[in-house]
């Protein structure tokens, strides 16, 4: 499959950059686990998605862990290029979450391609949008949202996503997503198990009462 | 002033354009306390300040607030016009926080100076940027930093902001800043008063020992 297929906006670029895209822009892949992007410490170029899971996330000082958003099948990375746009000023780190394929494009190649075209700025705009919103909401959920209900919502969403009620993962993974310690994870879950939402096992969290569960999240 | 002085890359639009802005722009004040834009509830247009400072928050169902950031004079406010931008799905409050004056730009004008202008839409694109990398600052203090220290940093910011260290803020009005309880509020400003770090009257926090709340919120 070559680029033109999965870069959004086609048919809104000229011939020659068409080309340039084509010329400059690499295929990769990349097995779960591996760290694609670390923070201001590279400038790898944006990530188009073609197959497989990303996963975007800080870190604290003290190794502490939030997942900020997934990227899918089509959509574009940004941060990974993010010497590209001066004013962001924060880190953020690219997981492969899931074995992954992907087109990268040198930084400075589509910084020409923004300056160039009003179409590739604002789509550009549209997916820091899109970003930013995901962030957002997040931001809500730890503001305002008790850690009972964000937990539940974040095993229904992981359900969702792995297509099981079956959870391959450990308290710390799950703490690592959620931007808290082991312990607060371990203590909720086995209240969940206590009340029939969830039993687990080793490494296994299996959603006894979706029902339930659902309507914590949403209370 | 002319919006002229004011439009960011004013240079960089062609004729036609700088002729539909200045057409199309309007001047407005409005005193403190008055909220410009509220959530979806209105698509009022683009906020160019010339005077004064603004205020952008985010509001619970239950109606506790916490402060995104502040717009000061040539500071641009998007999320006023965040109809202009489909894949923005968080609402923004917007008050004055000083008396100010602005300019508005309609949101239909600028979307289609950005749909024309690579320019402005990059730098948008670098406005948005800078709002996402406030947010994000202000979701890695939440998240990490323990409650003390985000205290001592507010008070430290709001002394530069006003040229004082006698801060006119009820607890209260913190509490709606920082995302919490009025009582979390008077429980740290009380053991922070017990440290000889501020001391506390009506509605007044003063400052006693700024070095010593430096290094609290460094620490």
């Amino acid at each position: 499959m070559s680029i033109s297929q999965y870069f959004p906006i086609w048919d809104q670029l000229t011939q020659a950059q068409q080309d340039l895209l084509t010329a400059s822009a690499s295929k990769a892949q990349a097995t779960k686990g591996t760290v694609l992007h670390n923070g201001s410490a590279d400038c790898l170029g944006l990530l188009l998605v073609c197959s497989g899971q990303l996963r975007a996330y800080i870190l604290s000082d003290e190794g502490r862990e939030i997942t900020l958003y997934r990227l899918f099948e089509r959509d574009m990375c940004l941060f990974s290029a993010s010497c590209m746009l001066q004013s962001i000023q924060f880190d953020i780190q690219i997981e492969v979450e899931k074995d992954a394929e992907f087109w990268i494009i040198p930084p400075d190649v589509y910084k020409s391609l923004m300056e160039q075209s009003s179409a590739v700025a604002n789509y550009t705009n549209e997916v820091m949008s899109a970003r930013f919103s995901e962030v957002m909401w997040l931001m809500e959920q730890v503001m305002w949202k008790s850690f009972d209900k964000r937990l539940a919502d974040f095993l229904l969403q992981e359900s969702v996503l792995d297509g099981t009620d079956q959870l391959v993962l450990t308290h710390e993974k799950i703490a690592n997503h959620m931007g808290t310690a082991r312990e607060v994870v371990t203590r909720m879950l086995r209240y969940f198990q206590s009340e029939g939402l969830v039993s687990l096992s080793r490494g296994v969290v299996k959603i006894e009462n979706e029902a339930a569960l659902r309507q914590l999240s949403e209370r």
